[in-house]
């Protein structure tokens, strides 16, 4: 099973550019082989927001036609088979905006996440979502996904693997950091712990650009169960063959099993409000 | 503060050998101004036992008079003020056989911890101890404390970091497994991601030497609040002198704070026997 995370950088407030851009991307991916294809978080506006009205001003909801476009060409994935992973600026039916993510099948959006924990001034323009994100049980794989921040709670990587999920996608935005030479960018490195832990894949989407001075880590990356990069950028685009059946079971050695061997019943302060 | 993790290679069977080499080398520690002193797990006894009656034969009650030797030492610490975090083997007053921690301050053995997370063969001679590890209010910082394969679990890195610790010591003895060229062991990529998402600073002693054909990963390194490596070993030695201040609060940005935006009403999985 082939992932690509195409590493884009959207035109800030410019839907359709990025429309344009989006469709353009998932056939690129398609046509390099991909089943599943990866866009980054906010795939549709850009990131850097001033006002809740910037945003609102280019949020779609989830009966827009551009998920029909991404329908149509991972369409003609290999096998017939395919999912694209995207995020972009929703408006809910209730008026409110959420930093979403798009799961797309040939036969049209058929799922969406809402990122739960939102990072800095987020907070300000989007609302959190209340549900967990879906593992998508599909003829590729048990699929999870998270957006940007979300994949530093491993709590919420914990769930999904306790879940199913044999690989996660993570739709991201990851602002430039500075890290010391020689290492991976400092979300790599948690995706890494996360992957080796559980015992999964984990594909980053992260997207690349300047937008308004902000510059990004351009650190997409797909990491193997055991937690070892296997694929980054190479003019754009990561690609990754993966066999997502060596995530599936969790046994490191005969006497050992990474979530058998857990101790829930020492973990309550992880789920308490005040420990 | 300073910790100093001695990187010793116990030998096999041998109390009173490894009696001698925890003392010196807990005195040479504070002779380099060490006030945190770290040795590995096990150290009193070595690591592979093909047997229940080879543990139990270097077992030792928490009456012993090594931790008296060991408080000896460490009183002379700088400023009076210091504590040693060793493993070793130990048989319960229940008579059952325990992979054990030792927490010594001068005053003498102040608090133990038995393992909860036992690897592999370690199930045929250990009984998993039934409590949380001990959060230690020290005049040096709130100081938690794990052995090895505990710390492969991140609900129970997060558990100690919600208690409150700035400092995670591990005392470990980590089986050579292979990894990628340029990558660290994969076990420090684990303690970086904790010491980053949970904003505290964790130091692993790992041993050293070759014990019934086993070598071992010799990747003693401390890791500080943002998930850096700031000591690796020289020498048998690793020296990193740190401000556990810095893991007091958990603010990242002025809106975002790595602890306040857990969503802990979305974790539950992770307490559930059969998510």
């Amino acid at each position: 099973m082939r992932i690509v995370c195409q590493q884009l950088s959207p035109t800030f407030g410019d839907f359709e550019a990025n429309r344009r851009a989006s469709v353009a991307a998932i056939r690129e991916a398609v046509e390099a082989g991909g089943q599943v294809v990866v866009l980054p978080e906010l795939t549709t506006s850009g990131y850097v927001f001033k006002s809740r009205e910037e945003a609102e001003a280019v949020a779609i909801g989830r009966d827009h036609p551009i998920f029909g476009e991404w329908a149509a060409e991972i369409a003609r994935a290999p096998g017939g088979e395919g999912f694209v992973f995207a995020g972009f600026c929703e408006l809910g039916d209730d008026g409110l905006l959420y930093n979403s993510a798009a799961i797309v099948d040939p036969s049209g959006l058929m799922a969406t996440y809402r990122k739960t924990h939102l990072w800095d001034r987020e907070k300000l323009f989007f609302t959190p979502g209340v549900d967990l994100p879906p593992v998508l049980r599909t003829p590729l794989g048990r699929i999870g996904v998270l957006v940007c921040y979300d994949l530093e709670f491993p709590e919420l990587t914990r769930t999904l693997a306790l879940h199913g999920a044999e690989l996660i996608v993570v739709c991201t935005n990851w602002p430039l950091v500075e890290h010391p030479a020689g290492e991976h960018a400092p979300e790599v490195v948690i995706a890494m712990a996360a992957a080796r832990t559980n015992r999964i894949f984990i594909a980053c989407c992260d997207r690349a650009g300047v937008e308004r001075g902000q510059e990004w880590n351009e650190a997409t990356s797909v990491v193997d169960e055991s937690g070892w990069v296997i694929a980054t950028v190479q003019d754009g685009t990561a690609i990754a063959d993966v066999d997502l059946r060596r995530a599936t079971h969790k046994r490191l050695t005969s006497l050992a099993d990474a979530f058998a061997d857990r101790r829930p019943e020492l973990y309550s302060a992880v789920v308490s409000a005040n420990p």
